[in-house]
């Protein structure tokens, strides 16, 4: 697989409109945003999905889970920042969250 | 564990309204139902939590999987027929299955 | 993804040798094989590292699962048949239950 | 569920010998273990065994995860502090990455 390219000026601008949810880590070039769900079972199979979409990828996520909650953190070591690996990534696991996360949250 | 009681015949009565999508094997004392989802990784979500409650309620589904299709059989072995083990497993199934599945489906 | 290729006859005269726990499915131009571990659990991890080999190669195993034993068959719908996809995942299975299968099984 | 009684004295004193590979966090009653794997693929399906075993004892880790690194913190929230859950759990966990953890780890 080829080396990910960083992600460009233009594309770390339109962060904020393609992922909403995550926000910037403080003094890494990463990215991170914490789910909640109702419970471990249900964080379980968002991270179950997530896992297949990484194991595709060849680009795994750093995260952290305690019983309902699910902390992520997303950079390319490859390139040594972000990439489009990570906006990737990241949409899928929003995609997966979505019909798991509770109505109220 | 103790082993679970049959189903009385009042309880084998109420189980069209209880589990209105499964039906009963043929030949078999036990029950079935095919999940239908989008793709692999929303039907290993599934199973991901079926795992979850198989293990947690010390009974074990028979199922089949073939992409985005899941085939579940249930029946309790210690006591030779349906129990409320297989009860209380298709109830749970049925609650993981209802946020991932089409909305068409 | 192209659709990948019908095994050759050079290669199917190899199977046997390739992959010597599995057998040819009768009727079907498919392979098999049936797993047997300790317990669930053990049979669930099996299956976990399975759903990312499958889900990286874009090809999916029909898998049946009770308790400690996993069915497999593996063809490819795509070609009609057997192909390379079927061999690199029938690998990668046995790999990955090498070191969970009871050393007496 | 009672509520686990926290460890005592003497169950403290055989923590070392009971999880030789496990060690005190500094500041919380809590203890820790890292497991490195080959890759992504094996820590999955260790963790796919311990979410089994977490939802079955009722009690589940803090644990991180990057490729093939885990990171597991155990403490029970409901003692406020280390309980036989705690030891029940990571004895489970070194039984899994036990036939995972490569030879030369």
């Amino acid at each position: 697989m080829a080396i990910p390219s960083p992600l460009t000026d233009a594309e770390r601008a339109r962060l904020p409109e393609v992922l909403p949810d995550w926000s910037v880590v403080e003094g890494r070039d990463a990215i991170q945003r914490t789910y909640r769900f109702a419970d471990f079972s249900t964080a379980w199979a968002f991270m179950s999905r997530g896992a297949l979409s990484a194991e595709q990828l060849g680009h795994h996520p750093e995260w952290f889970n305690v019983y309902n909650r699910v902390e992520v953190v997303l950079t390319t070591h490859d390139c040594g920042g972000l990439s489009e690996l990570d906006v990737a990534l990241a949409r899928a696991l929003d995609t997966f969250a979505r019909p798991l996360v509770e109505p109220a949250d």
